[in-house]
């Protein structure tokens, strides 16, 4: 097959949102009066206003740095204008919009770059190592821990490397079916490529819209689907990767023995040892028949069980989810209907995708082994959750317009230690908010299943207070600190990137932080790439 | 629970062969004349001695540093007799074999420690990197690639530290089904442990029988029902290490985001990087059921492309394994009745392990599939199979005694890949013994399937030469060489150790290389871990 691209460019993201900002909701009087009388709520958040109002100080590098890096990439992919560069600053979590949305953009890049291939991303990395300038590698820019916020104290600038020219499907192999991809690739792209030959990555985290393969490599990311397809790292067989010091070519096979396996380094490594620029990936067949039902639960922990149970003796579905009796009674599967009378107890969603005899197999055994342990099914609302997957994003850029603050967070442990995270998480959050005068909704999800262990992601709301990002860092560091205390990993999906890393220190100890140490002085001695994200100097 | 360990001590091995020696077979009359006559031996081999008629020269280390490492471990745990260096010298390649017999023991250690704790691991790497005194690791004595037989030149000594007194079952999860166990537990041993309460870690290399768990990790072992229960890294969640910088802790969580997964640092790290003191590992329901059949294939292409069928789109057995021609015709499932009429073709192995319904759908469906593609069932080839799956090394024990050379060696590779790589490695073996005088039998099985992939086990057996060693570490070279050239992993489950470092580097390129000496440097500054194993100074 010849290299095939996608034949429009993707869209840009709103800057100080997510997505397609026509996609935010409005919200009704209903939900509005809850988020006053509920939370407190007593005035609107800031808003995202025009991107050609916003003020932005000039670059800090000079003609002869540009000059080089037009050398590099070609003057027509060296972008120095104030959008390009707002719109490739910071990530999208809550603070990094909040800090948009009141004009805080002293993290933008002095220049945007798109290189082309990956000798143009050595060339770049050549040039920034040269003139101590810092890079910051640039997929969907969906990150939302900080990763995209390097620090730049000490560099002479920051260029954002943006990977969307590097958007080809450079061959499949349907044999072993395995694609080889560019790293700047959105997911629908990938998957359209892919399904026009019939096959899928299976892929399909939340920020599946926008997000690129790359970014999902770098950061592990794990999809909604990721009981029935793995995680994305379970599904990256290679990687090839541009450092100041050269090229790394790692994985010939699904698996060896042939030492330590060198991909698990650059898979969570987001950006500070290298440049993903292509990566060989595991494909199946697009599925025929996919199924998504909604099971309710008399709780969660009744739920949770059966999760487990599924997932260690089967049938496993492709997707696995349960809501605990706060999310579930905010019915997030209709967000612009909250409180809508959902009933009481725990839904659960459970998916499976494949051929029709595999889907007709896996849901009527597993439908028996739910209805076994007393779930009822709730109908429409698998299909519900499947149309409404991706918008969760566009509901809190409607809360944060009303005045709430609303983040996510998200952590894993083994299945015998799950309640007590989950208290612990819940318990903190609770206090911190509560104790700074905005008593919270903390709502959770067990998100993705294991053989021995399930991840929990909570989501907060409350009322936003004078300095909203402020109160949200204070709230997550209890968390975080009960997530450490119950044993639980800083993050299952969302990264480290600058916001989990004094808890990411704690968790894999001193030898552990030398040894990124020791690996980053190896592959970037100047110490360029995306600097304060995942290792300190 | 507990902790619980094994009552009995594990019986030592053979010192120049494997296992238990009164288990090696009588070869009959028919297969010597096929020795004879079919690979052209004249001669019988040098045999195994008496240990105690053995000549081992005096080891090296001093009064002081042996008091030194007595205050670290105790000293009844501090041995130098010479049959205790004699049976920790190097492993269980036909070199180490054919060295042995030769009374080669060059590589010997000058001391045996047997700590009991992780505290007294820490305590040994201390005294010996103060001293520079080299220190292998050794679990079960198993290796195949060398790993035992460290690179001592410059060094004061060499330390065996053996891990068989850290043997414990510590703690069993039942809920996340999660074993936490010491490293130096033998296979059967483990399995014991975890059976009387219910659970199999799955985990059945060839070597099962006497390797250990450490080992597995550290060598990335898998094992031969891998494609029901996983490699033995997929089942590894947690490790502790002991190295001289210090302990490392690693893995909160069957799967993080959390940064690199540094376990997969460890994990083939061939005790180069640290001494693996606890584990730990994902363990299973012991099966209820277990069900082998033997299926004959027209072709190996063809039974590949069932294989593949199985493993891509199910249902997939927990076994599954298919020799080639040569190797079906010899028929190695009944090794002492070699050419005893087995008929033509390719015969794979196909086993089931579950409970009992599982078992039986699996096999149902699964013989859907191998009967459309014009399998015929080979009866009581499976039975034959697992009776024997163990009894491989015995039989080169007896041919090598016979004076052919035996040995085998293994790769892997993406399934459109895997014909090429075959052929290659054959024709490359065949060519560098026929050209060295000793035209060879050549016989493959792929040992393990992945969706992606799958690896290629084969075994040579040829003529002795006067010099056998020199003579396989030709054609090895030559299987090597031609692994690479054809895209293969140097090593799907045996290792790098010292055999494979030369194709090893070429594999992972230099930058590689250097990532693995800047983690070196910074868990062992004084390099005194394995030395020449894995990595090079």
């Amino acid at each position: 097959m010849a290299i095939e691209r996608p034949t429009d460019p993707y869209p840009d993201q709103s800057w100080a949102g997510w997505g397609d900002s026509t996609q935010v909701p409005a919200l009704s009087d209903q939900i509005l009066g809850l988020l006053r009388d509920g939370l407190g709520v007593k005035q609107p958040g800031r808003t995202a206003g025009d991107l050609d109002d916003v003020c932005l100080a000039s670059g800090r590098l000079g003609e002869n740095a540009l000059d080089a890096l037009r050398e590099a990439v070609g003057a027509d992919h060296v972008l120095t204008d104030a959008a390009a560069r707002i719109r490739h600053t910071r990530g999208k979590s809550t603070p990094d919009l909040l800090r948009a949305r009141a004009g805080d953009l002293a993290a933008a890049p002095d220049v945007v770059l798109a290189p082309a291939s990956h000798d143009q991303v050595l060339s770049i990395l050549e040039v920034c190592s040269q003139r101590r300038v810092a890079v910051v590698p640039f997929g969907g820019g969906t990150s939302v821990t900080g990763a995209l916020e390097p620090v730049t104290e000490g560099y002479e600038g920051l260029v954002a490397l943006d990977l969307r020219r590097m958007n080809a499907l450079v061959s499949l192999d349907e044999v072993s079916r395995v694609a080889e991809l560019e790293p700047g690739l959105r997911g629908p792209e990938a998957e359209a490529l892919l399904g026009a030959r019939g096959f899928t990555i299976g892929h399909f985290p939340q920020s599946f819209e926008y997000a690129t393969l790359g970014g999902f490599a770098a950061a592990r990311s794990s999809g909604q689907a990721s009981a029935g397809y793995g995680r994305f790292d379970d599904l990256v067989l290679g990687l090839r990767v541009a450092t100041p010091k050269g090229t790394l070519e790692l994985g010939r096979a699904p698996k060896s023995a042939a030492g330590p396996d060198l991909r698990q380094l650059i898979l969570g490594s987001e950006g500070a040892f290298g440049v993903i620029t292509g990566l060989r990936v595991q494909v199946r067949p697009a599925p025929a028949a996919c199924l998504y039902e909604g099971w309710r639960f008399e709780s969660f922990s009744a739920g949770a069980k059966v999760m487990r149970h599924l997932v260690q003796d089967g049938p496993q579905p492709t997707v696995l989810r349960l809501s605990d009796e706060a999310e579930t009674a905010l019915n997030l599967a209709q967000p612009t209907e909250l409180g809508s009378g959902s009933g009481a107890g725990c839904l659960a969603i459970v998916g499976y995708e494949g051929d029709e005899a595999d889907v007709t197999d896996r849901s009527g055994r597993a439908s028996g082994v739910l209805q076994d342990a007393g779930a009822v099914k709730a109908a429409g609302a698998g299909e519900h959750w499947a149309r409404e997957r991706y918008r969760g994003p566009y509901l809190r850029d409607a809360l944060l317009d009303a005045g709430a603050l609303v983040e996510t967070l998200e952590t894993v442990t083994l299945w015998s230690g799950l309640d007590d995270l989950y208290q612990a998480v819940v318990g903190a959050l609770r206090d911190s908010l509560t104790a700074q005068g905005t008593p919270p909704v903390v709502l959770c999800h067990i998100s993705h299943v294991y053989r021995s262990g399930a991840s929990l992601y909570f989501t907060v709301g409350c009322a936003q207070l004078e300095d909203p990002v402020g109160q949200w860092r204070m709230a997550k560091a209890a968390a975080s600190d009960a997530i450490l205390s119950a044993g639980g990993s800083i993050s299952h999906h969302h990264g480290v990137g600058t916001d989990h890393l004094d808890w990411y220190e704690r968790e894999i100890g001193e030898l552990g932080v030398e040894i990124l140490q020791a690996v980053k002085r190896t592959l970037d001695p100047d110490w360029i790439l995306n600097p304060g994200v995942l290792v300190r100097r």
